[in-house]
């Protein structure tokens, strides 16, 4: 019985690996919809190697581009949002909602409200509308698959047990590039630097967001999330080989964990499989002995403050970790562009929860007001570097 | 609902670490029969504090001790066989069958086939006559719970999951006292060295066992049972801080596996909760960061070639694990008294399974003829010792 999937955010660094899976076990599925954001040529040429149904790219000026590179194919196409919200409307036992950024929130909520399966990659969903988006999966009958290496390990270990049996759940950060740097050091660390994820292998917000550990605090926020588990009960510790990416902390003292050499195929294909195991072709077996010791340290919230002031927008709830994430991309885009320091990224996020504090308290009840908020922050972070960078 | 519970094997260690527990959850259970071995006073003594309902010593000239160190409690008592199979036939919701070595296999059985659920630690039921077991759990509708850390990790790591889907199945081995000895210093050690178990607290004969790997070759078997996995699809790797317990190797290249400290206690609650998980008081909780690091090295059959030996019997099947493991008792026992060295339990083992293989090849039918073939092994190793040395 074949599957149908449909893959929103098809051209980047998820999607490809998930057109790989694709590839691989033509047998079990077919692909329905393919989006992409702005790139035409790439997203025609994954069309046609996977057979798409639809092709549609977010970029309405993309739209004649995407035409001509998918002639001949048979494969109908479309641009804008119009085009992405045909694609997700498309018949599909699975979406894979992989777009990044903001602008996944919309098609991804939209594959929800229509009670699909989602094998669920975007994480601002869960960061700036979790109560939505998980209300609203429940209201609507969709099932949520997380493909974060670090939630699919945490649902590999739950196995569907009841949260009343687990102490903490606890999920592993690589430590980042930074992980030995002293704060002096990391204060002055170029873009490149601080790019250079030493285990896996992604893009480059996501880098720069694992080497100032915001990664993990966001990966906590979809935890709570995905899990429903309160804030006081996630944790995270540093294992610089990335080999165990979550553990269950059990209140008999077992914990139950899953392990895998970093490779973004292993929790996507659990999510394609809904559970079932597909083989990877070419995929690198974990072996304990050759890697002779995993090892453990403590998150230091001194030297990486981006944690801490995550796991305070997390408990604290509400529109805080919309507001943080928001600030967030500015700041780690005002660095890459080399305008502030590595601790002005840490430095703005702060600024821009405090200033919204008193101005957004509330959970944003859907994604317009989700989208909203995001605007605003972002808005206001952007006027507010120039500002930062003068006081820094 | 209380459940209640009988305890065969009630003064050993897991006997022990198992009144622990229901005096911890009183609420939860209630305590059926209890059978000890030979030690009147201190069958007397759990009887008294679990307020069982019955207890039964092994040992028929116990009797009249057991019965005045009762006297008053109102608690009934008996000993002998009769007495033995009186306590297993009550009424039970769980049976844990801790009666340690072969006399563990009758008592074994019998909760077998009254269809009981039977959490299980005796390792010679599966070792000696795992065939005849597991065919007739499944014939009488008995449902097994392995109580080895080991077993209850690989069970709670496969969660279930069908074996098709299922690469290889891993345990762990601290690597015992002599993991960095070379084979000059291992030849030489004393029994006092050998029983110097590095992680767990067990009785003699397991740590010598665990010294001399023969305790993973049973486990090995064990679990060829258990999960009706093939041997070649199990395997060992050594791991001294013995934390990680058991991991399911997944064909996509995930790894799934339960962690804990060592404490018996942790998988005999796993198993007395039947999946939920029990509060267990003055536990330790695992603490990574303070552990530092997990180690890993591959077993070594040349320095322990009782590991090699228990993996061919695993492979050969048939009647060689029931010979295997009557030669290696006598081994052990003539190892503990001065008679042999260490690598005389090698010599001895492989011997007697080369000697047996052309007259014992099917595996045992039912009970009686593994106990027929222990009993002929032992006689045979016991006869057979002063030749080894005198050769040795």
């Amino acid at each position: 019985m074949t599957q149908t999937v449909t893959v929103l955010g098809a051209t980047g660094s998820i999607g490809r690996s998930t057109a790989d899976l694709l590839t691989q076990h033509a047998d079990r599925f077919r692909v329905g919809a393919l989006v992409g954001g702005r790139d035409a040529a790439a997203l025609a040429e994954v069309a046609r190697a996977l057979k798409a149904e639809f092709a549609a790219l977010a970029d309405p000026a993309g739209g004649p581009a995407l035409a001509e590179a998918l002639a001949g194919s048979g494969i109908p196409s479309g641009a804008g949002e119009g085009a992405v919200m045909e694609a997700v409307a498309r018949d599909a036992d699975i979406v894979v909602a992989a777009v990044s950024g903001a602008a996944g929130l919309k098609p991804t909520h939209a594959a929800l409200r229509l009670g699909r399966t989602v094998a669920l990659a975007n994480k601002e969903s869960l960061v700036c509308a979790g109560d939505a988006f998980m209300r609203d999966a429940k209201r609507y009958g969709a099932t949520i698959w997380p493909m974060d290496s670090e939630h699919d390990a945490l649902a590999q270990a739950l196995h569907g047990r009841p949260l009343a049996d687990v102490r903490t759940m606890m999920i592993t950060a690589s430590g980042g590039p930074f992980r030995t740097w002293t704060r002096e050091r990391i204060a002055a660390a170029s873009p490149t630097e601080a790019a250079a994820h030493p285990t896996w292998s992604m893009g480059m917000k996501i880098n720069i967001d694992s080497a100032s550990l915001m990664n993990k605090g966001l990966e906590l926020i979809e935890a709570h999330h995905l899990f429903g588990i309160e804030p006081e009960r996630l944790d995270v510790v540093v294992h610089p080989q990335s080999v165990i990416h979550g553990m269950v902390y059990w209140r008999d003292g077992a914990v139950t964990a899953e392990l895998a050499l970093p490779d973004m195929r292993v929790p996507i294909s659990h999510c394609l499989g809904l559970g079932d195991r597909l083989e990877i072709a070419r995929g690198r077996p974990l072996d304990l002995v050759k890697l002779g010791a995993l090892t453990f340290e403590g998150a230091d919230e001194d030297r990486f403050p981006c944690l801490r002031i995550a796991r305070a927008a997390l408990a604290d709830g509400g529109a805080a970790p919309t507001v943080m994430n928001a600030a967030n991309e500015i700041a780690v885009a005002a660095f890459i562009a080399g305008r502030i320091g590595f601790y002005g990224i840490a430095d703005l996020v702060e600024r821009a929860v405090t200033h919204f504090a008193g101005l957004h308290r509330a959970a944003p009840a859907d994604v317009e007001e989700a989208l909203a908020i995001d605007a605003e922050v972002r808005a206001w972070s952007a006027q507010a570097l120039p500002e930062l960078r003068a006081a820094g």
